[in-house]
Formats: structure tokens, sequence, C-alpha cells
């Protein structure tokens, strides 16, 4: 079965790679209010693949939080396989800022190729990934008039703005979801050309703190040496955040984590790895930071950290004002790994803050999304289809990891769903996810397409 | 002499009133590139303004720096008093920007009066207190014929980006603006209805500190807790280049300055001043900052300090965006006092922070503008007539204070042409400074041209 459908998408594969071209140019920007309307478009675009892919009850769900009106999920299935295991396929079809726009090679929604991979936001992260799982259910259906299992897909717009509509419909309405596995392919290879499962995600807080000082903005020089200054404020409660070591200096931050086992650690150890090549070419740092007395994969997988996305507030144009500015603001970030619940996290990293008060100001502290870290079993049937189809693919063995990142409908799926998640991703580590230039594989794109037959084919194995 | 010229201003108020409203509505912001058709216009205005005034020899004098082409300087004289002193007035037609300008409550370039205030950008700081020195001018040629003592005119367009242009100039062509003493009014009253004389000034330094870690912006998933994070070293810097007791902790920052008299400290503990009232009605903070061994008025008049005005990079929009920026600026300014060097302070600051370089990043410090700390003797000729004339005006003794802002070319006249300056000034505390909602109170515009018109002739009496 999978070698007729592998044959389709072989055959087809330029169209496909022309089709991703046209879902880049869509700036579907999930946390710009401009681009809402490019969000819609990107989702009636990925629906009606899904209906030409054969894939049955395909519709827009329209979702809302209490913040603001969502963007809709798109929806599909294909449910005719009694017998056979039903398997939630996931992708989303947002994407993270451009920003900055003057540091991309070619524009980031006008697809490029350039040496075999094709360049624009969103490539890999997500679109590139979840257009395989389209075409990899199209393949089957095209070759076959049919597929090995059931399928259900859901497709979110509100991935990269901590998925607020996607979470309170798996809550609501998990039963229309039903499945026993799912499908995520939001993860990337451990190394090129090595065929990689992730079995672990750190969760995260997004926060916003904010401190006032003056009530008006005020001129430095009149009152320098006695109003406070908010952005010094920041630094002086930043700086006691997270020590110099890269160690969180909040009390209890760390109680309860649950390490990885002395096996995981172990297999760690054989990945290959090669920190100094990490840190030239990938970090690009003179140094890297952290922990010390942990590995890097270690600290980017397993052990959760603190980091400042922006500092709004002030001025900030060319030139000098010599301003003390009534407030700023810094966006703060937690990665949590498991033991930790974002809920206590940040309870306790407001408690902390609110007892460094810098003198004269007056602080606020605003959660903006958060997600559960998660660890998936090894010891179950999808993970080992998956790790049968990755290898035939790639011929090579597949190995398992951990990821950094949050994928907060992974851990909504254990909880509401009850179901493992199989991360079975195809980005590479110089992909610039969330950053300028982001790029995707060509022959990535492919063999996750080839992939995702197999594994489905595997599943559906009797 | 000055009878009839008071005669003239009083009955030619409401027309000098809206003559400012037409130069307000120029938006000559000198930091802004966009703005330098707007600089140049305000120029014009200000030149026209001396012709009708009965000025001679008024002309553009193009300034050009090392930098940038700059914005020009607006000069003209009348030297027919052959015996009598010549007295250099000085004035700036550049504005800051208005930013924010959600928080004006008229538009910042649209002059609306209120209260017997008139707000815009540029209303105080400088083109209102400059016009009074034109229309005192205009008011005693038109009435008299002539003026009491020589005049020279010199007004400038860049004074809130640091005045190289006009320091330039000084420097080079200081034979071209001989003169025995300078007149500027661009400082404050000490408090409404107080006639006020400021006798010294804070110098500056305006410098950028960028902080380079990774090569790219990268996902904070991914590489959280082994990346640097620049805005995390950045903090770090911040908090140790000033204590939470205000006290600025860069080796040798406070070698060498020289503290006011045990007289000016006498005098400055007799001035109208309330601690309380300072907190809550000008700063609005929850409490004041600083050293706490200083009185308010020695932290801002005679103490150096630090701020921190704004830190661009990173993510600032709406929403979250999970990166770690390769890099990050913040844009942090030094106050002086006499006995500092702007040169040997920026040497220090530039080795202080180099030698706390946080792990991972590369820092640089660049300059952006200084000045140098002022003090004016109290004992001479014009600062008595200046004395006088502001008593006469106000019906009440004239009190010595000084500013803690900047002014640079009070430095540039003492140093360059060896002349004192008589900065009087009818701003007040509430004037808004640099901030939203800028205003002017007219009452003292008007009685800022009486003042000059008395000073000018107290300064010509035999």
């Amino acid at each position: 079965m999978s070698e007729a459908a592998i044959g389709f998408a072989k055959a087809n594969g330029g169209r496909f790679v022309e089709e991703l071209k046209a879902l880049l140019r869509i700036p579907s920007v999930s946390t710009a209010p401009e681009h809402v309307e490019d969000v819609r478009k990107a989702a009636e675009f990925v629906a009606d693949g899904l209906r030409a892919a054969g894939l049955e009850n395909v519709s827009l769900i329209e979702t809302t939080t209490v913040h603001r009106k969502g963007h809709p999920l798109v929806y599909g299935d294909w449910l005719h396989k009694a017998g056979k295991p039903t398997v939630l396929l996931y992708g989303h079809y947002d994407v993270q800022p451009a920003e900055p726009l003057e540091e991309w090679k070619s524009p980031p929604f006008e697809p490029t190729e350039r040496d075999g991979n094709i360049y624009a936001r969103g490539a890999v992260d997500d679109k590139g990934q979840m257009w395989m799982h389209v075409k990899a259910l199209e393949s089957l259906m095209k070759s076959d008039g049919g597929l090995p299992v059931n399928v259900r897909v859901i497709v979110e717009g509100e991935e990269e703005v901590g998925g607020e509509g996607i979470a309170a419909f798996v809550r609501e309405h998990g039963d229309q979801l039903k499945a026993d596995a799912a499908l995520v392919s939001d993860t990337e290879m451990f190394a090129p050309e090595l065929p990689t499962l992730c079995v672990g995600l750190r969760g995260m807080i997004y926060t916003e703190l904010e401190v006032k000082g003056a009530a008006t903005d005020l001129h430095s020089g009149m009152y320098g040496g006695a109003a406070p200054n908010p952005f010094v404020a920041l630094a002086q409660i930043i700086a006691k955040l997270k020590d110099e070591d890269g160690h969180v200096s909040i009390p209890g931050f760390y109680d309860g984590i649950e390490a990885p086992t002395a096996e995981e650690l172990a297999a760690w150890k054989t990945l290959p790895f090669d920190e100094e090549q990490y840190r030239r070419h990938e970090v690009g740092s003179t140094e890297l930071t952290g922990e010390p007395q942990y590995s890097v994969l270690e600290r980017t997988w397993s052990r959760p950290t603190m980091d400042v996305h922006g500092m709004p507030g002030g001025f900030i144009g060319a030139g000098a004002k010599t301003v003390i500015p009534a407030k700023a603001v810094a966006k703060i970030s937690f990665r949590l790994v498991p033991g930790m619940k974002p809920e206590a996290t940040f309870a306790k990293y407001k408690v902390f803050v609110e007892s460094i008060v810098p003198r004269g100001t007056q602080v606020s502290v605003r959660m903006i999304h958060s997600g559960e870290p998660i660890v998936v079993s090894t010891d179950n049937e999808y993970i080992r289809a998956a790790k049968a189809a990755m290898a035939e693919v790639f011929g090579k063995e597949t190995v398992f990891v951990r990821g950094g990142g949050s994928i907060p409908i992974v851990g909504d799926f254990v909880r509401e769903l009850g179901i493992p998640t199989v991360m079975m991703g195809f980005g590479l580590p110089d992909d610039n996810l969330h950053a300028p230039n982001e790029k995707f594989h060509l022959a990535n794109f492919h063999r996750g397409i080839e992939s995702i037959v197999r594994f489905l084919d595997g599943v559906g194995a009797p």
C-alpha cells in the first residue's frame, strides 16, 4: 500500500512544493491584529487542501477566548476503517512575526528556493510540515482510494500566540477529536540525515513585567538623581531573577522537578553533538551560557530557564532623547520542565518580584500565555511505528530526543484526550525558526511525506 | 527708555503670541531625519523675525559636523552703540521628539491655549523663550529706534541633539560672536512668581551600550538555557552601574568633583522647596530615589547620576514572540557636575563596562553626545543687572539656583569666548519639558519680554 502512495508523492512532488509556496505567501501572523484576514485566508487554504485530499466533514471551527475572538481551527476526517486505530493529525497554519525585516535575504512572504531549501516565514514552522500531512493523506487516498487507518485532522491558527482556542476546544469538545494517538510534525531532527522522534518538551510561561515610576515622562537633566527610572528598576529585578551562572533565583523555582532517567541521560551522551560546533555554527556567540554543571542538551531540554525577549517603553528611535520614562516593560518568559506547573511557577515568580520592588516604583506582572511541560513514554505501538517508518525512509536508526520549546497542544492531548503524541519532525537545527531567513530543506519535505505515509501504513498493519 | 518699549510689548502682546503659535506649528525635531526640512523652515521663520525686529546682517549659517550636515544657525546683530557693552543673545529653534503622541491632550504641533498656558512641543523649550528675545529687541527698536546696548543674536537648531554645529562655530569663528556677556533663556523659575537666575548646570554624556550575543535571533525554546541573552546581560551591567541607593559604581566616577560652597548650600535650604509636594506633584512616584545622604536639590543640581532612556532591540510589539535577540541596546546617560570632564567620565565608564562583560556576550559603548558642567560667578555686572530686572518685573527678590540639565553652549561661551552667561529663564517646574503636554505660561512669556527689555536697558545704563 505504501509503495503506490509513495510513487504518487514522488510523481507529484513538484506540485506539492508549488502549493506550499502559495500557502507561504499568505502572511498569517497570528499575533498581529492587522493580519487577521490573512490568518483566515490561510485557514481556507488548508481547508481546500483537505477537501482536495479527499477528507470529509472539512470545516472551519470558530474559536473565542476570554481575551478576543480567535483564529479558526480547520477540521477534516476520514473514518471508514472500522477496527483500525484512529490517528489525530495536528499542525498549525499561523506563523511568527517576520521582524526584523531588514535581516531577510529574500522577503519573508515571497518563498524563494536557494540551495535545496525553501526560504519563507513559516517554511518549517509549521506550514511546510503541516502540508506534509495533507500531502501524505492525499497520496494515500489518490493511490489507494482510502487510508490504512481512521484519521482526524485538526489544524490551528494560534499556536504562536498560545493556542488558547484549540485548548478550549479540546477541553470542551474532546469527543469530536476522539483518537488513539496524535501525530505532530512541529519539531526537528537532531542532525541532518538523522531520523529523530521527540519524546519530551519544555513548558513555558510568557509574561510581561511592568514597572511604573514617575506619573509622566520626565527630563533626565532636571529630575535625574531623584526620580525613579523604570529601566534601571527592571535591570535590578532581572539581574535578581537569574544569576550569572544561569541559575534562576526565584525561591522554590526548582522544587519538584523530575530529572531525566539515567538511561535517557546515557542515550543523550551518544548523540552526535559537538558543543564547539553548536556554539560556533548554531548560536554564534563567543561562549555558551547557562548552568555549568549541566550539559548543553540538559540545559536546553531538561532544565528550566528564563529569557527576556524585549523591553518596550522609553525612547528607542535614532539619536538621543533625555527622558526618564514613566514606565517600562520587560517581556520575560520561563521554560518549564516536567514536575513544574505553569500557574505555580507564575505565582512564585510574582511573589518574588513583589518582594524586590525597587524604591519608588510600582510593579505589575501579567501572564500572557503558558504551556505545560510533557514527556511521552517510548513504550507504545505508535512510537514504535514511527521509529520504524523514519528508519526505513532515512536508512538509519531513529533516535529519541527532547525539545526545548513548547507545543502546548501535546499536553492537552495527554490531559484531555488521554492519548500519546508522536512528535515526528523534519526541521533541521539551522532552519532559523522564529528568526529571519527561516527555511525548510526540500528533501526533508519529501521524506516527511514518505515517512508519514509509512507511519500510517504501519499503524494500520494487521 | 524701558517704559516705551514695555508699552509697545504690552500693546502688541496678542500678535507676539500668534507669531509664536506659527513657529510652534513647525515640527522642527532636530533628531529626526524626516524633519530636516521642517527644521530649516523654523530657521527661516526666526531669521524673518529678526529682520522684522530691525536686526542687521541677518543670515543662516550652515553647519557641518563629522557626523552629518547640520541644521543652520541663525545670526543677526545691531552694533551701533559704541562704548556700550555687547550682549550675545542665544536660543534654539529645534525641539525634542513629541513621542509618545497618544499622551498629548492636544496635538504637539497644534499650539493650543488652555488655562493661561500655551501647549505645544517647544512651547517653553525653547521656541517660546527664544521668541521673547526677538520680541524684546523688536519692542526696543520700534519704540526707541535703536537698542540700549550692542547686540548679537545666535539661534541654533541642534540643541536637542548635542549642539555640535554651534560648538564648532564658536570654536572656529568666535570673533564673529565677540561680546561681553551672553543671555540665555532656556531655564526655569524655581517656583511660580519667584524670579530666578540659574548660575550652574550639570554636564552630560549620552551613550549607547550595545550587547551582542548569538549571531542571529534564536528561538528561546530551543536555545534558552545555553545561548546568551543580550537583555539579561544589559540588565546585569546596568544593575552594576548604579547601586540601589543611587550611587554610581564606576571606579573613580566621583573623583575630583567640586561640592557647592557652604554659602550656596545654605541659600538652597532657604528656597521654597517642599519635598513631599515635589514627590507628589512633579514626580508623582511612590517615593523619591537617589543618594539618601544628599537633599533632593543637591541630588539634581550638584550630584552626578545615571539614567536609562530606552532599550531598543528584541520584540516590543503587542503579544508574544519567543525570541532570544542577537543584540540589544541601552540608551544610557550620565549627568556630570563641576570637576568632571565628559571624555574622562566616558573613558572610566567604558573601562568599567568592559571589565564586567557577561559571559558569551560582546559589548560596545558609543558616545552619542556630551556637554560640560558649568558654574557662573554671581559677582559680575550682568548678573546684577539681570537680578534687578527680574526683581522689578516680578516685585520680588531674585534667587540663585542651579539646573540639573545641560546647556552645553554655556560652557562653550566660557571656554571659547571667555564671557559669562546670564541664564534668565521663565519656564515653570510643571512645564513638561521633553515630555507630553509641554506648555509655557503665557503671563511668563510677557513678563519675560519685559524682563529682557529691562535687563538690556540696565546693562546699557551709564
